[in-house]
Formats: C-alpha cells, structure tokens, sequence
C-alpha cells in the first residue's frame, strides 16, 4: 500500500531535535520567571474573526482556515498575541495591571515550505499588558536578549523601528488607514518603490516624498545618533517627533541597563502585523537571514478586542529558528547528546523465567532516579549487549539463575567492559560509582 | 463591539492551571526517561487517511476534518499513535528496534464539551515497537503505574482486558472483520445486548452466547484467579484460550515486579479504537467515572501503515484529567503555589530619571537567578508596595536618589514589613537571605 507522509509543510522531530526544542522552550519558561511572566496556555483553534480582526491581509491569506462541526469560522493561530488580548479583554479584564503572559506551543501559516519555515512552527510569546511607559518597550528587548543568551546563541543583533515615525507622516498627509496598512506592508517586503508610488498618488505634501526616502535610507547601530538624525528629520509631522522622542527613551533606558546589545534603529523597518503602534523589534543572527523573533507596542489591541483601553508590548520568538541557528553551533548539540547518554542501565534476564526477576530490578533502579531499560526482544545476552554498547549506554545488569540463588546480579561496565556480581540491594550505588 | 470567546470546547488555561499542566508534563518526561523513551514530536495536521486508517467510526466521525490550501484532506490529530506509526514505518524503518517513543501535546475530537472533556485536550503517550513479548505489556502498566504515582494521585486503580478472548470467539464463529469492530464498539460503550443481538443474527454456535454471556460478567481484582476461571470458560475457542494465557503472563511479570498495583480484570472490556490486538488497560482514580489513560498491544498498524510487521504496545494518558484528578487533592496546588511565589522581587524607581538604574538593578537580580519584576505603571512607592503586598512577593527593592549617590538601594522584606539600605553589590544577597 501507499507510504503515508507528513502533509505538505508538517516536520517530524526525531528525539535529538526534539530535545533541542525543550530545551530552547525550558529557558524560554526560565527566562519568564525571571522577569516576571507568567505562563498560560490558550487554545490552538481560534474563531477567525478574532484572528483576522487585525492581522494583516498577508497573515490572514496565509491562514489555516476552516468550519468546525458547528459551521463556525475557526482557523489554526497564527500567532499568540491576538489570543492573549482576548484573555485579557474577557477573563482577566478586572485583574489588576499589569499582566506579563508568557505562551509557547506551535503557531500554523501557509508558507512555502523551506529551510527554517514550516507550516507548524514553535513560538514562545510574552507580552507585558497595561504599561504605555518606554521601560516596557526596553523590557521586551532585554528579555529577549537573556532568551537568545540562555538558548546558548553566541551571536545575534536587533533591528529596532518604531511604526509612529512612519504613521505619523501618512496621518498628517491624511492617507486612509487601510492606504496606511498596505504601504507598511509594501515596506515590510522591502518594496520601497512600491510603497512610494502609492504614498505620492494619495496627493501628499512637498515635504513628504524626501522625507520618506531619507527615513528609509537612516539606519546604524550608534543608535542615540541615528535617532538625533531621525528627529532633525520629521520636525514638520508632530505625531512622528514624538515618536522619535519615545524611542529614543526607549533606547536610553536599554543603554542605561548595563547590558551588552547589539542594536540598529533602522527607520524604514515596518512589520507585517497591522496592530503595531510604537516601537517594534527584531532579532537576528549573523548566518541566517530570516528572524528569530519580533515585536513590539500594540496600544489599541485589547480595546479593539472589547477590553477596556489597555496599552500593551509584546514580543515573539521563533523556536524552530533558534534551533537552526543552535545547530550551526555543534558545541550545544554535543553537550545535549552527553547529558541524554549519562547513566543509562539495560536490565537482561538470561532467560524467560527471569523476566519478573528483571522487571523488579528495573523498578528498583527507577525509583532511585536511574534510567532503566528492560529487555523486551528476548535477545541473548551477547546481542543485547552488542546494542546497548552501540547505544553508548552505561551499565547492563544481567539477571543469571545462579547469582540470583545468592541474591545477586551481575553489573556490568559498558563503557569499561568489566562486571562484577552484586548484592540486589547494592545494584543502584553499583551503576551509580 | 461583540465581545470575543474561545470557540465550542476550547478554553484557556490560566497561570494556576497552566503550571499545573507543566507539572504533568515534566513528569511525565521523567518517567520517559527513567524507561527508556526518547520524546519525539509529530505534527499536529496530519493527512486524514493516516489518521482514518485504523481509527474506528467513532473517532473518525469526531475529527477536525478539512482541506488545506492544496486541496488535500487533513485533520487535527484524534490521538498519537497513528503519527509514531508512520514514523516507525518510514523516516525509522531501518532503525535497530526495539523503539521507546515519548509524545506530549494536545489532541482534537468533537465531543460534547463537559467537566473535564473538552474538544483540545493534552495527552502523554509511550510506544513500545518491536516487541511481542508480555514484558512489554507489562512495562506499559507499570509506566503508567509510576507516572499517575509522580504526578501526586494517591488513589487510582486499573482495568486490564484482552481483546484476543472475544476476537478468538468472533473470529472462530467466521464474523466479518467488519461486524467484529462494531461488536467491539458496543461493548466498549456498555451496549451488550445490542452487540449480542449482533453477534447472533450472524448464525454463530449453540456455545457461543452463553460463553459471552458469562465472559462479559466475569471480573475481579484477584486477577489470575479471574484469567483461570476465564480460561475454563473459552477452552473450545484455540485463539482465545491463546489470548488468556498471554494476559496471564502478563499479569504474573506485573505482580512479580514487586511494584503495588491495583488491578482489576475485566473479560468484557473493549475499548473504542480498531486497532488493538492484544492486551488492553484502563487507568482510573475512584472518584471520576472517565478513564485518566488507557492503551493496549496493536501488533498489525505499523505494517498497515506500509512498514515491516512490527509488533507493538502503547499507551495514552489525559493530562487534563490527571489535572481534574490532582485538583481535587488540594495539597498539590498548595505545594504548586508556594512554589511559584518564592522569592520575587519587585524593583521600584522613586522617580523616572532612575529607571535605567533600576533595570540595571533587575538586570543584576536576573543574571544571579532570582525573579525580578521592573514597576512599569509608574506609580508612586506606596501604590507599588501595595500591589506587591497583594500578589505576596517577598521583596521590593527602591531604587531612591539619595540612597544612589552612595551607590545604596533600600531592600524592603515584605512579609515581615522592615527595610534596610544595603550597597547594590550586595542587593542579590539581601533578597536571598
């Protein structure tokens, strides 16, 4: 009969990759505490007009969509923070502020399949709810930092933006929000031109076509000067000085926090979520030019959701990425692989009527914290422990009829390829020396 | 505007309940590694042949059924063993046996939404592939055994059958393979008399209903009192009284483990999905009349799924029933919140200019492990303590301008109500004492 095969754009993960990825969430749910977030957990299926309310025409094409046994609209998430905005608008709406809600799990898009980009990816997901002040935004950036760090990522850098240097010239030129949208998203895809064309045809100010070009072109990483350049830039679009200004706050208090981050303020960076109001944020590493993780402010989000106006900041990693990069690094899969293979113990009967013998010597060794496999293929003894040496495992304790009459075992040193009989009350300190 | 839910059956688990899954789950992953099993993970869309193949009408008619953008049908997984299956069957299919494999993550089917049944529910699975042997049956109970034990439950009990006795009887009296699943079926939702009006209209022989008849009623926790009496009742069908002496073997290794276990067997059991062949078991705890986990032998799916013949054993647990279990032990969720509420430090600057400082403050706090909140709301001191006094943290630190001038903060303990002025280089030791 046919193979079955994964659906177009779904990945297995073998245990080493698997691994990987509890590791990378483990210091994801470190990292939360550390800061404060706490961890909740909200369903994969969402209705999608919660979804689609402000995602983004790209986001919302790319959705898995479909009717549930009721007839309803529901589609997978494509992403955490709609999700937690609802939370916080309903539920937790009395709570009092501010929130910090951390979530992992898989997140669906229907991408092309490619190196890094599958149609289920992993994300953790923080968001600090109820907080309009600069210390939130740079708060987002620091965790993200002790994130990248804690995964065990050696080299990466931030993009940093802030949508209201942008949005504050298309308000003052009086373009639509729904024109507004499209050219961040033109501007997302880096197509500038694009983006342009739409801008002039709208019948904009003088001022505003050099302006735009000069703001897309202002990038660096002495970031306090690229700012300075910023503001001498949109002096004539009010809303965009302040949001210089907001950023520059931002910037200031990361600086001021003493720690090391590689940071560009790159002007012209937009993002392809509709629902940014301030500054927003990317991480990268050098070899891999995709993302490991954005963000940034959504102010009006929860009040869109039917909460009460609540300003919030949030940010989003990819886990799959951070593994790829990880990968890059064989020194981290090294050391995973050795703690996998620490003490593992392959209890062999030597024959059948040994094998409740066997069991018990196995939970023996469980309950005292040690990794036991018993041995179910009914193998001899030189075959199984031909595999478990292939398996690089640690200690094989073998159940013989005539050690048994002395209430002993055989424990042997695979990794050595010496053994020894041992009382049965002395097996676990035995494959513990 | 209409206020956002959770769609039919979905639901958000809050920070209480979320840790409380995490708990389960991290658990779980120790008993996996204490027997042996690798975590690997498989998608959560998968091609809905895969997961129609060998379901039973039951699960198929409650999946998440729909087309993706290629116009291919696929559905939410209903469980996890056809997913390990195709994985043994292909990506491992050259891959020395036996497999130990671990998954946890949620799972889809339409049910009517109650208390503690919902349509995304969380599992824990174990799939041992490979062998036949009843010392793999018997580590699947014994597993289960130690992970209801490790999650906090101190009453539970299991229910063991055989699918083999009725299957010997059906078979040899030339039921269709067909009719057989939905006999199966009804016995396993309690419908006897319809599965024995089924049974007879078939033309079966003058021993055949009194032998079900008496097997249906015939259980007990003295099990290999209750598998010899089972025993006399089959002996004219060769493939059961075949099937009743692999349980009995299995029961004798799970009582000569040595490990406690309460164990009730069962002839009339069934259970809902078609693949089981062997062996099958039902975890319960007395106070809730749903299953916490249950599993059996399936020796016929891998090869169904176009691998080698591969026998194997697997079982399931409900992680949101274990949750409901341990819910109702209150001591757990104590211990669970007093875990989470040691030891958090709140970081307050008296003003904005000393924000920077007391990020750098939280910083210096993180790197040294302990869990630091920024205030963020920018209120004044007293409001913030207050707040801080509310969610039970132990510590505030106040970053003041007086008191930084001397490059001192003031720790203030907040349970026991006294503050102290200690140098910034001593802050982490002040909230640690």
């Amino acid at each position: 009969m046919a193979e079955f095969k994964t659906v177009r754009g779904m990945r297995d993960l073998l245990p080493e990759e698997a691994r990987l990825l509890r590791h990378v969430e483990g210091r994801a749910r470190e990292v939360a505490k550390l800061y404060g977030y706490r961890e909740i957990v909200t369903p994969v299926v969402e209705s999608y007009e919660l979804l689609s309310a402000k995602a983004g025409e790209e986001v919302k094409s790319r959705m898995f969509l479909f009717k549930d046994i009721g007839g309803r609209d529901v589609a997978l998430r494509p992403e955490f923070t709609a999700s937690v905005a609802r939370l916080v608008a309903t539920t937790l709406r009395n709570d009092p502020r501010p929130f910090r809600l951390f979530s992992t799990g898989t997140i669906y898009r229907y991408d092309e399949p490619q190196r890094g980009r599958y149609r289920e990816f992993w994300q953790t997901n923080y968001e600090l709810m109820g907080s309009s002040r600069p210390e939130a935004d740079a708060e987002t950036l620091l965790l993200t930092n002790s994130l990248m760090q804690a995964a065990g990522l050696k080299k990466f850098a931030f993009k940093v933006g802030h949508i209201g240097v942008l949005r504050g010239i298309l308000t003052q030129e009086k373009l639509v929000d729904k024109v507004q949208s499209t050219v961040m998203q033109l501007m997302d895809k880096k197509q500038y031109e694009d983006a342009f064309r739409l801008v002039e045809s709208a019948g904009v100010s003088e001022t505003c076509m050099p302006t735009l070009r000069k703001l897309i072109d202002l990038k660096g990483s002495n970031v306090l000067d690229v700012v300075d350049r910023g503001a001498e830039l949109v002096t004539d679009y009010e809303k965009s000085v302040e949001a210089v200004k907001n950023l520059s706050e931002i910037l200031g208090l990361v600086l001021k926090s003493g720690v090391d981050v590689d940071i560009t303020v790159d002007a012209g960076f937009a993002r392809g979520l509709e629902y940014y109001t301030g500054m927003i944020l990317e991480v990268y590493v050098p070899d891999l030019d995709i993302a490991l993780g954005g963000g940034g402010r959504y102010d009006r989000l929860i009040e869109l959701f039917g909460g009460d106006p609540t300003p919030a900041v949030g940010v989003a990693h990819g886990v799959d990425r951070i593994m790829l990069a990880l990968q890059e690094q064989k020194t981290l899969q090294k050391a995973l692989r050795e703690t996998e293979e620490e003490r593992t113990v392959l209890v062999v009967p030597i024959n059948e009527e040994l094998r409740g013998e066997a069991l018990r010597v196995s939970q023996m060794l469980r309950n005292a914290g040690v990794s036991a496999e018993l041995e179910v293929m009914g193998r001899r003894i030189t075959k199984a422990l031909e595999d478990a040496d292939r398996r690089k495992m640690s200690y094989a304790v073998i159940i013989g009829e005539r050690e048994l009459k002395e209430k002993r075992v055989i424990v042997r040193n695979l990794g050595k390829r010496v053994q020894s009989t041992v009382k049965i009350e002395d097996v676990v300190e035995a494959v513990k020396s």
